[in-house]
């Protein structure tokens, strides 16, 4: 119950895809950690959630693309930004040479 | 929208109490930034919130105390712990030469 868990511990050594994983979980949102190395999201592939996400990058470093305007933004460690529902968005390059960590809610209804 | 902020910017260069500032709030959960500069909870004095805790410590290091069997917790970078409603604690300590800046999950319901 009040077991401490490191974010940057127990990343397995080889990660063939972007690592999603659940932190907690209620019926209203979603914590979860995602571990980066050097993915991007595949050629032309947008995210397009039904949940808006906020989002942290805790290590490493990555850059978004949003569809509209062909905005980029670039994230190092602290930075956090919040994308609404249906905002279409790709991970267009994050660090090789390190893990990249984030920390993303997941969440219904209004911001 | 879009924009992008770092949790580690913006600290005001003197802390007189425990800062706690609001990130993200829908009416199911709130986010919150803490930044603590040696800050502890007063002598005695326990939280005892109506929501669960989802709190990570992303700089500097803290020791929480939580009252069942006197638990003392100690928390550096990345540790993060879950503390369900009413579960009595305090900040017994933060770390005097840095700020501590930590991320908080409130929310209701079951975890």
């Amino acid at each position: 119950m009040n077991d401490v868990i490191n974010i940057f511990k127990n990343i397995p050594d080889h990660i063939p895809e972007e690592l999603f994983q659940e932190i907690l979980q209620t019926e209203n949102f979603k914590v979860e950690r995602i571990v980066s190395g050097g993915h991007s999201s595949p050629y032309n592939e947008w995210y397009d959630q039904e949940e808006n996400e906020w989002v942290i990058l805790l290590k490493g470093s990555a850059e978004l693309l949003f569809e509209e305007h062909e905005k980029v933004v670039v994230l190092g460690p602290g930075d956090y930004i919040n994308i609404p529902s249906h905002t279409k968005h790709r991970v267009e390059w994050t660090d090789p040479d390190t893990e990249t960590v984030w920390l993303a809610v997941y969440y219904k209804g209004v911001k």
